[in-house]
């Protein structure tokens, strides 16, 4: 088990939106609580330390670039890098980014980067793999829904990327996610588990499970925001900002 | 009114604690979105640029010094004046201490900072005189209670500083600081009535406010997270972190 002073600096880019960077930070602090209470000699359990570069999320919203198009990005990529650059400054030994959305740039946007960013896609098809799930389908913002990236890892890690079956349910997400960016209340539970009926086939339910792949779309879960996974009404859902703010705090303590 | 882009980046030094970061963060962002939502032309409502740099409140604690030995302090002053260098260097136009405590070595670990510092204690003093009370009950962490740095920030806003009668009461605020960092239940607004109702003659009740000088003594109050100053059994109450995120927010908007 490490020492107190052997947890790593963690660097966040964050404020895309708000709402999800303090699930990000409220659940690494959390962690190092478990974790560290019991071998504190004097004063409150450690936490990590962290630097948080929270960007404004309208510049970042319009800054996106269109699909297939990558020279439209350039300004939307370097807006993400300099923040990680700004991170790699403050001292921070690894760093995530606190949003699905920019991880579809992911190559782009870490290009010189010296220290690991943790990959949400990755982190998150590797652990639909190692739960034995066979499909997965991906809800999240348009860029998520519509690029290849994601798509592409979930493959490679053995599982059969699903993605909604009409655009009017992608236009559902869409506008589910707008609300809960504004920290409206919603019916977002109810709004996903008809999305995910009419793309999952009725066999294939039990071996798939629902990729929650926008770091807001776990808000609409609030009883279940301390699982990793978790089952409502016979369908599986993933809190893709869990398990990424797990495997950031993990890496922080233990690699 | 301000445009979106001329919202300055806001610097936080923050995890002492985690909790009152939280705070801190979403106070601001609520503020920008009823700023920000109705000028935007396309997109989610902009929010100032921050970088928040998270401190070990195991490591802040333990570098604490002694009273009155100006020394002793010397390490605690470098921790928390290096996390505002790294603010400045990452492009903060102003910063803020998003704790009590490290107020009453102000002077020292400003020393040498070019943005501007907004200071709690002076702008919880200037909203107790601009409210008209005459007195103020300090309740805060050991630090607070015993350095003459506040006292004196109030009297020259021409408040009468006030400290809890005894040892008792003090140790019993410093007992709900500790239970409130570790985000347990408590019966805390109880406590601090107690302490209140010892400390205070009735006659001058009207007139006198309860500083809640540390940033997790709001939380005791989950009703009135919202309420720079609120009254609860006849007891007028001051939330510090609202008053000090709204003065950073405020400075971010219009300065």
């Amino acid at each position: 088990m490490p020492e107190t002073s052997l947890l790593k600096k963690i660097g966040i880019v964050g404020g895309v939106s708000w709402l999800s960077t303090v699930e990000y930070y409220r659940i690494i602090c959390e962690l190092s609580h478990r974790n560290q209470v019991d071998r504190i000699p004097k004063g409150p359990p450690a936490v990590p330390e962290m630097a948080i570069e929270s960007l404004n999320i309208n510049k970042s919203f319009n800054l996106r670039g269109e699909l297939g198009n990558a020279d439209s990005w350039r300004d939307f990529d370097g807006y993400f890098r300099n923040a990680l650059e700004r991170l790699q400054n403050s001292g921070a030994e690894l760093a995530i980014i606190a949003s699905n959305t920019p991880h579809n740039r992911f190559d782009s946007i870490t290009k010189g980067i010296d220290i690991p960013v943790i990959n949400i896609f990755d982190v998150v098809a590797q652990e639909c793999a190692r739960l034995g799930f066979k499909k997965a389908l991906i809800l999240g913002t348009a860029p998520t829904m519509t690029s290849p990236v994601f798509p592409s890892i979930l493959a490679a890690n053995g599982i059969t990327p699903l993605l909604p079956k009409s655009d009017k349910d992608s236009a559902a997400i869409l506008q589910l996610i707008e609300k809960l960016q504004a920290d409206e209340e919603t019916v977002g539970a109810d709004i996903m588990r008809t999305v995910a009926l009419a793309s999952l086939t009725r066999d294939s339910i039990p071996e798939s499970i629902v990729c929650l792949s926008c770091t807001e779309l776990p808000l609409a879960f609030p009883k279940f925001l301390d699982e990793p996974t978790f089952k409502v009404q016979g369908i599986w859902y993933l809190n893709t900002t869990l398990v990424h703010a797990k495997a950031a705090f993990e890496y922080a303590a233990y690699r």
